[in-house]
């Protein structure tokens, strides 16, 4: 087997908490093996623009603790092109890197697996996501710390909205999924949870709201995931039907934030480990992964053709608990 | 000087972290001078209501780490009207109830206020505000973690601003008041703030964005309180004169949660204090107030007089140093 | 199958944060079921005592976000005879409670499993412990929350550490495991870990600190579990061997509290549910286990035959990321 | 009046928690003001050391929200002899440093005065000191940082502690005061609390545990400030007295790190600000300080002849609300 001197690595796509913990492990994990880490800035697009730092290891000192990602990320839409691609193969091929790690979601997984198959470019992808959206691996890094970050939020809201006789309403992130959304609502307990998975229905939210206000209680908080509705629409709709008042809250991007949990650092450093480990080995095209408590290694074309459902049975348990 | 044997208590206006350990204190404090205390529910309306609970020692154990308030709150409008005050005092007295602890803003206070002169109840108040907007007090209860709150907030913005170039605007809670916009822009070194105390210039800040982009910055934050402008506006402008993508945060209500801190908590704690000290010295109409690191009791009438303006140095501090 | 009419509930041995989200979720699942819940307090103590609440839904409202457990928790050494355990079987039978839920760790599920045996009272047990040592679950109810209290107080040792020339020692909980010290001293890149499951190697230990020294870094943070050594003697150990002046911290059960993180919230939420369902399904004697996302039934003998190790490859990572 | 065209800078002492917002205050100030800032490593022995920064606007950037301090600080013992004051003067001047300022408590203080005293070099200082032990100034840098870490550890303590029948007892910094172990005691609702400043009465504490627990209390936490006593120690005590389990947490240096709060943020950047006005203003020998809301000047001199106390009163208080 031959001996990688040099790899690239990238984050791409949207940045999750716990990037720079699997940044860090990358760079030291690679040093220990006598590696060298050209590290593109903006994903892709650091690629084109040939603009890299060679880290080494004090250069990933302090960071495991910062959310977001020192190398900062972004969507760069003209990857889709072959021409594109190829000329990114070219870079990579004329400053003698051997292989790619591309930290990121889904987006950023379908460019890695298309830079090997049309262009021979030995890759390894590592999952970001703070939706938890891709296949084959029990969570993604950022995952653990937006939830964390999110019901912080919602568990605040709740102290005032006991104080008050309202119905607060929670807009977060999750354009294609509910994930967040469900799971933040399950954790705090809330009323409602709007998501785009599944129709909303105004009429049975207000309802039960009503109802709820009936036996007592006066308040109650309705998360929405910002692909299902706005904070917006469900007020109007609510304040409609139920007379009641209403107060809104978008989260945006403070999800995406904030100093990665225990879990993310440890997912994230483990999976930088095993992504040179898989390198030195030998192994590409694979996409590392948490199975039970262990790392495995997937093929990136089998977690591409999969699409991970949301786990209906939890929205049942988030109705029964609230 | 005549014994006081039973209080009332209620906490009213827009609730804020730390008005729990002040109820916890008063009840406590009064408890060891013999005094019962009545505690009514929602501010004035639970006084009308005749809504209330009598609170022992132990019925508030466990209450002082929580945000909100346990007696709730609201705003009771026909307050304001003579003849319904007339009635809430009509009640007091059928109670038994020999003076009044009222915790709230300026409005609560000037309930109290009137309460005193046109029905000779004995008022003491203790001011709660997250807007910090009550005069004669170096602070007001809740401020202090509403501040914190936000900031916390604000800084995981900030992990994912770095990460992105974009502009992230946040609205925070403030119709009347940019103080917590503008001491949270202060605190996390915000790009720019918008309060209802100054005219916006969205030229202006539109140029300093630009020019920082031009000097290699290519995030920013901006800071801006509810009754200046929503955050959609600000959004508009910029996006319209910078082509700059802009995100949006909408804290709402998030800033009136969470567990108090340490400040608020003892604040509070002495306040409620101080209060009890003053009903059994006979001292009425009159405000708790913090002044320097001594609790101070001054006259509710001269209190309401003033008017508590922003200290403009700090906005010109906020510029220099972001 | 025969229906179940009324359930016993247990939480017992050490407290976990998420046991009260796990409370919640057998009370409100059953309810749901038309099945009653007896609540005793104190563990197996309480049925002894026979003393016990009868939970409805409304008794575990706002109890989710609590650290510790309501029902409150003991080790019950008396348990361990059989004839104390025909006493407490007597008396669920005398109560007319068809089923156990337990919530605890390794002893606890052992009481569970001998109740069963030999009294034939049907138990599910659902497994909580900050140590993560219950085999056959991904993780165990508190694990995440521990982890997380445990990182973000070494975060802010790091803090003044690197302020100081210093080095700072820090005592975790884990009698006989070193998994929250490792996992903790891997999550903020601590210098060095002493573990049970390792011999101790203060030699080795104080040379990396001495090397470190020399390359420049002036700050260092040793994480010690308390079944390893004591932080006392790993000071004084240092402090003979390379005259660096040390401080200790000894985080005792802070870390057993705190707000549950979302994971023990959604963890803790599907575990409970999935104990019902096995209850109303009539499968007894199962532990409730997290296996990749699902839940699953494994035979609690199965559990208890089997010994978690910790993962030793754990410990080579954070050697080469710090 | 003589422009100023470069100054000196330190932090001194222990670290504490906003002392990195005041830096940047101070250095984004001066720039704005036309002076250079010569930043010294670890307080004043980086100035006998030579050991030196220019430290630019941008060199501050993303320092503020950093618990510790990023010039590092340092307890320099020879700094007590005047022919070491004199070296430093020497140095200063040689390198056209027309004034100091100090960042630190008042052994840091003492060592300005005595610079400015005998070597005329022109001093201006910052209260940084997580005891609040400084006179003439509302609030020193980092008292308020510090203490929302130690009640939100304690909090914890407090959760786990109300599902068990222990007392637990926490050791917290403070040599000379009680100030960190009576103020995060009244904030948690500690049960005792153990200060320098008034003899420890064990058999009083032993009986108030004792009481406590025939009404009902089966748990309780106990402060300690390090000054007082050891954990050890009054485990010893409250063991022996009443036959009660006892766990102790040492919190140690934790609670001089984390990001700092809000309060200690803008406290810090006014007195950076008003440091540098001073120094442009050509006033001397003054501590900036903070009366009510308003950041003042009081001759360095005043504030060490005198002696903060702690406030009994408070410690009466805490007393009557556990």
């Amino acid at each position: 087997m031959k001996e990688i001197k040099r790899i690239g690595l990238i984050t791409s796509g949207g940045d999750a908490p716990g990037m720079n913990a699997a940044i860090r492990s990358v760079v030291r994990t690679a040093e220990s093996k006598g590696i060298e880490v050209y590290a593109f800035l903006r994903g892709y697009a650091g690629i084109l623009d040939k603009e890299y730092k060679v880290l080494k290891f004090s250069d990933v000192g302090g960071i495991m603790e910062k959310g977001g990602t020192i190398l900062r990320t972004a969507r760069v839409l003209e990857f889709k092109l072959p021409e594109v691609r190829k000329e990114a193969a070219d870079i990579l091929r004329e400053l003698k890197i051997e292989a790619l790690v591309v930290i990121g979601g889904e987006g950023s997984l379908t460019g890695a697996k298309l830079l090997m198959e049309e262009q021979d470019i030995p890759v390894v992808g590592i999952p970001g996501s703070i939706d938890n959206d891709i296949p084959q691996t029990d969570m993604c890094i950022g995952v653990d710390t937006c939830l964390n970050t999110t019901i912080e939020a919602m568990q605040k809201l709740k102290d005032t909205a006991s104080s008050h006789e309202r119905a607060f309403i929670v807009e977060v992130m999750g354009r294609g999924s509910g994930y967040i959304a469900l799971m933040s609502a399950l954790s705090v307990g809330a009323e409602a949870v709007i998501i785009p998975e599944t129709p909303v229905d105004f009429k049975a939210i207000a309802e039960r709201i009503w109802e709820e206000r009936q036996r007592g209680k006066v308040n109650s908080i309705i998360v929405v995931a910002e692909g299902a509705a706005s904070a917006y629409t469900v007020a109007r709709h609510l304040e409609n039907r139920i007379g009641f008042e209403t107060r809104i809250t978008i989260l945006g991007h403070i999800v995406r934030g904030g100093s990665p949990s225990a879990f993310d650092r440890i997912l994230a450093s483990r999976m930088g480990y095993e992504a040179i480990k898989s390198i030195v080995e030998g192994e590409y095209g694979v996409m590392i992964a948490l199975s039970r408590s262990n790392m495995i290694r997937v093929p990136i074309e089998s977690v591409l053709s999969e699409k991970k459902e949301l786990d209906m049975e939890i929205l049942k348990l988030a109705k029964i608990l609230s």
